[in-house]
Order: C-alpha cells, then structure tokens, then sequence
C-alpha cells in the first residue's frame, strides 16, 4: 500500500562536461556551428520525500543538455505548490485527474501546453512519483506495471486528444489480451534481456581512426547493431558509411540518424544516396513537429528498404498518434523524460500497438537508459509480446543484453 | 542607419491581476477546475539598451497567463550571452543567422526546440530588436516593413523546414507583387484602419447579466463582429448563443471560441448543434497541435458553414505550414509573441498568401494588440492586398477600426 504525504520537493540542476571529448555531437551543428555541437549531458534531477516512516525518496530526472537546465529547474519549482503536502495515495489514486492537474494548470498551461519546459518539467516530477510508489511496493518500476490491474493501468492514462485513435476502452482491451502469455515473457526476460544497439561509436565529433578502433572494441564486446550520424557532408556520410558497412559486414545492422538536419526534399535525396549501405532506418530527417514531412519521406524511403524513426524530441503523445495516423514512421521512438512521464508514455505504447508498429526508444546518458528499460520491458510483456524490429538504444556500459535492474532510475 | 552595441539586456516579470474579475476565462475551466478559469495577463518584459547616443531603447514582450512567467525570465536570460556586446548593424544585418543562433543554441534547443519557453523567450528577445530597429529608423514597425526592400526582408526570415511549401525565391515574388497598389494601400490603412471584432463580452466567466450589458455597449459602439466562448456546456452554450444572436441579429458576424476542449469527434458532434446561430468560425476547437484533428473537423464543418480558426497556442512555422498543407484551417490566427517574433510571422503571413487563407491575428491584453497591428497591417498592405475575412481581434479600448500608433508595443 502507498503511504505518506509528500513533505519535500528538491530539485538540482546536474551537469556532467561531456562537451569536452566531443561525446554527443551530431549533425545540427553542420552549418551552423552552434547547434548540438557541444553537449554537456545533464538532468533535472527532482527528489520527493514523505512524511512516511519508511524513509523511502522518489528520484525523476528529465534529461537535458547543459544551458537550460536551470530554466527546467525554475519550472519544476513552479509545479512543486500541486505536490507539496499531497498524500501519495491520493495521487496514484486519480492518477490522470492528478496527470491532468498539472499539465492543465490554469496559468502554466499557457507555456505550454504539454511541451517544452513545463512539459519536461512534469516528466522529472511525474518519473519521481512513479519511482516513490515502485519503492513502497517493493517492486523495480516494470514490475509494478506488468503486476498492475489493466484497469487500473488506463485510469492512469489521460486520453484527451488521442480518442479518436484511442479509447480507454480499447487500451484496456489490448492489456487485457496482453495478459496471455505474460508469465513466460518476463521469464524470458529475466532470463535473457532486451535487445540493444549502439551508438557509442560513430559520433560525428570523432575521427575515422577513433571511429574504426570504437567500432573494432564493439564487435569484439559482441554488438550486432551500429547507429552513425549523417546529414552535415553527404561526401563524408558516403566515406563514413562505407567504413562501417565494410567492418561490420552485411549481415549486420546499421541505422542512421540526421537529428533534424534536413529540410523534406534534401531527407529523401540525401538517403536515396546512401541506400546502397542499407540501412535499417534514417532517424529523425526532418523538424520533430513535421508530420505530413515524416509522411512522405517515409512514402519515397520505403521502397527502397529504408524505414523511417522518430520521437526523441517528439513533444507529446498527439503527436506519436498523427505519425501513426499519417503512416509517418516504421519505428516509433518514446523519450522517457519529454513524454510526461510513465503515464503519457504507457498512451504512446498502446497506441503503437494498435497500429502494430514496433517502439525502439531514445536513451543515452544521464540515467536515461536507467528510465526507458522499464518502460520497454513492460512493452514486451505486457503490451506488444514481440522482440521483431525492436531495440532500445544502448551506450557505455549497457550491452546487446540489457539487464533489468531493480531500481527506476540511478 | 543602425547603430550601437548592446549593453544591457534586462528583463521583467510583469502581472496584472486579471482572475479578479473573472475576465479571459474560457472553456479549460470547464471539466477541470484548474484550467484557464483564472488568468492573471501577464508578461516577460524585455527591454534593450545600447552604448549609442541617441539613448534608444528597444522594448519587446511576450505573454503570459502569470505563473510561469518567471520560467520565462529564466529562459530570457539563458539566451542574453547571444545579445550581449553584440552591434545591432550585425544582428539586423545576418538576421536570419541571429534568428538561427538563438533558435539552434547547441545546449538550450534541446528544452525546445522552437517550442514552449524557449520559443516564447526567443519572441520577447527578438520583438525587442525589431523595436530598437524600428526607433533608430524613426518610424513605426510596420512602416519599416512596408518600406524594406523586398530581398532585406526575405533575408531576415528562416526558411528551415518549410521549403516543401515556400522558398525564399516564392517569398520574394510574394513580396515583389505586393509592390504593387502599395501605396494606395498604405493610404488606406491611415485614412480607416484595420477591421477589428471583440471578445469583450462573451467571456465564460461572466453572468447573462453581464453578457446582455456588455454587447448592448459594443453594439452602441458600433461593433459589427463579436466571439462567445463555447465548450464548457451545450445546454450553456446554446442558451448564451441564441442570447447573443438575438440580440446582433442575423447579418452581423458571431464567432466562437472552445479553447482546446474537445477531441476530434466531440468537436464535430458539438458544433452541429451550434450551427444554427451561424458562426463564422469556430476557434480552437481541439489541441493545438492535432493537425490533423483539425483537418478532420474542418472537412465536416465547412459544409455546414462553419470554418475552422487556430493558431494563438500553435508554436512555430512547422505546425503551421502543414495545417495550410492539410487544408485544416479556413483562418489562420499567429500570435505576435509565441511564434519567434516578427521573422517567423512573416514566414507564416507568406504561406498564408500562398494557400490564399486570411489571417485573423490574436491580440488580447498586455501588449498584443499593439503589437499584432503592426505585422497585420503590414500583411494587408505588402502581402495579401485583401480585407476579405480578415479581422484582428480586439479588446477594450481597440475599436472596429484599429488605429495605427507610432511604436511597436507599449
């Protein structure tokens, strides 16, 4: 049973210099020389306590990447008053009206809504409730949803805006039948992982000799899935591709990922290039906001083996559901900290599921392979009982194999 | 000729307490007590200093609802390195560049990107250059616009994304046409201002009482267009329509507003049954970002007469351009301070032009009905040439006739 009201909020603005060695740097910073080329990973990092004897914290970050952190930080503390001596159980009791409350606060609405800072704000608050109430249960955060009553689930979902895609009663629907089977997959899981691929090795920061050695280290460790960042020279992404497609082998995979570099027309020429590398996917090729872009890139790639991903800067679960309506993506992306959190995230899984269209999340540094292994691991069980077309992304120590720890996050 | 360096960027957190009153309320309020019920019209205020002699100051803002407006300060002073000891000849000059610095900040675009708080900072910053701008050249904003020659004002513009719908060279022959019957135009504008409507008296807050009193006023005025705010109740709604409609009678123009309330098959279902007090538009009548939503609803509306109006919560050029592609809108409302200030609402005005779709700016308090006057009349004059359907909404002392003032904001 969850107890206690929550007597303190604190936020902390952490930032590690990740910047200093060229980590993280894709194409956004091609042209123009101040975007993306600098990243210091960093987070929000929020801590709840109650006034309960166990003693027990809830810890949410939201990910973020250097500067800005403070404005995340400001905005966390505009949502703390919704918190701030609420007990526990009255939150996770009406979890959407709770959802709800403070993503349609009457004043904060308006810098919003549901995006950006407030929105990234709500993800950190809401990712260190959901870590307090797992704590108080006893269980690693996928277990308490793979555990959970289907119906309480979706009351935890708040379905405005995507009913026309999704009811209450169709999610429940899709947990319910989730549940044959379940038993045997979280063996499966316990047993063997998740499926994971790299991108620790192909940064657009790092030269062909450091790229070939990273790439020599992630074979020996046993990887069979590559990501390389394209988009700032197409002569270089030519050269870069062809490195990697010869040291892997063609049987292996490679992905691609342009982080937003193009404009609609240049996406679908740029790849049409590179098609003879054969890459699984081309991730994020335009503007996040660009749907209808999406769309038809996805409709002139296809053809020629090449699916289309997105959605670590995708803002909200309304736009997940018109990529999926507008057969804009082949693989779908959900960010453990941009959605708003474990309950906006859970939409985005079953409306996936309805359109049967495989979710591969964003993770990377600063606790965010920590947060997304739980939300897939609940996939897998729970919701699309598959493995075909899915893995998480993995960096540093995370392997082809990800283990699931007994914590949320950290 | 512009000069100066900056020296001092500061900025203000600026309340009125208009929840008092219960003005700007709207349907948010409706099923959730903690949405838009109570408003507090707010600002971060912006104000630029320079080391010229001439002691101008450049003043920009953009809106708020009160809280959070201090995340928005955050965010504002987050972006202040970009400005800082910066000569305005070499903003203005590469304006499109700055515009592209401060949007694609390698560290702050992650919190965005082009969205939510940072978006909204990057508007106060930049309204506040285009102010500065246009005191050096002693002239009113609009009137730099309408006097710059074509090519200088495509260069301050940001095509990024939206090349699918419109080049730089499609935004020139726009513009390049507009030349002509330009000072006719301009003639115009001085002699009868700008058609205006008014919300003034049909906020949800307010008692039929109220509502009675107030539109007998606007109709003594000499309003000819009024919006009600709809959404909350139908039975309400209904009554406070017919109230309304009765009252200006058949020809002149009602308009209604819903605020986001409703998912795409309420919003469709809803309307029908207000259709009978023939308005001209229904405005927001779901999330902002549904562009697809609102192409749905638009498809059913326009038959029984009713177009669909969005845009004051939309939150950059890529959301509007595929509303336009999706034939999701029949007027287009920019807002002068969420879109990133006058280079990105130019870019929208020339798609407008494009799909030949009116635009309605929003206004309101604080500031934005000085300001949207500006990129209106500009609008009228360079770019549509047209008055047809076209409205800029006003509030209190605005009248049906906007009067064209001798400074950007304030």
């Amino acid at each position: 049973m969850v107890r206690g009201r929550i007597s303190r909020l604190s936020v902390r603005d952490v930032r590690f210099p990740t910047s200093l060695g060229g980590h993280g740097s894709d194409a956004m910073g091609g042209a123009f020389p101040l975007q993306h080329t600098d990243p210091d990973y960093s987070a929000a990092y929020v801590v709840l306590e109650t006034d309960a004897e166990d003693g027990l914290k809830g810890y949410g970050i939201t990910f973020t990447l250097g500067k800005g952190t403070e404005v995340v930080v400001c905005a966390v503390n505009a949502l703390a008053p919704h918190l701030l001596n609420k007990d526990l159980g009255d939150i996770v009791g009406d979890f959407r009206g709770f959802y709800r409350q403070l993503t349609s606060d009457g004043q904060l609405r308006w810098i919003g809504p549901e995006k950006g800072v407030v929105h990234l704000a709500t993800a950190a608050v809401l990712n260190a409730v959901w870590d307090l109430w797992a704590k108080q249960e006893g269980k690693p955060l996928w277990k308490l949803l793979v555990d959970m009553d289907p119906r309480k689930l979706v009351s935890c979902l708040d379905f405005r805006y995507i009913t026309d895609v999704l009811t209450e009663e169709e999610a429940y629907e899709i947990l319910r039948k989730g549940q044959v089977g379940k038993k045997e997959r979280e063996e499966q899981m316990l047993a063997h992982g998740y499926p994971a691929y790299t991108t620790s090795c192909a940064w657009l920061g790092y030269s062909d000799a450091t790229l070939k050695q990273l790439c020599s280290k992630a074979l020996e460790d046993g990887w069979t899935r590559f990501k390389v960042k394209v988009g700032a020279d197409l002569q270089d992404d030519i050269r870069r591709c062809r490195l990697i497609r010869n040291m892997i082998g063609p049987e292996k995979t490679l992905m691609m990922d342009a982080n937003q570099r193009w404009d609609v027309p240049e996406a679908v020429e740029w790849m049409a290039k590179l098609a003879e590398f054969k890459p699984l996917w081309i991730e994020e090729p335009t503007s996040p906001d660009d749907i209808l872009g999406h769309a038809t890139i996805s409709k002139a790639l296809v053809p020629l083996g090449i699916g289309v991903a997105t959605g670590e800067q995708c803002h909200n679960r309304v736009i997940f559901k018109q990529l999926l309506q507008a057969k804009a993506l082949q693989f779908l992306q959900i960010d453990s900290c941009r959605l708003g959190s474990v309950n906006e995230n859970l939409s985005v899984l079953l409306m996936a599921k309805k359109f049967d269209i495989p979710v591969c999340p964003h993770a990377g540094g600063v606790g965010l392979c920590e947060l997304v292994q739980h939300l897939i691991i609940f996939d897998f069980i729970s919701v699309s009982a598959s493995l075909k077309d899915r893995y998480i992304r993995g960096v540093g120590r995370v392997c082809n194999q990800m283990e699931t720890r007994n914590s949320f996050c950290f």
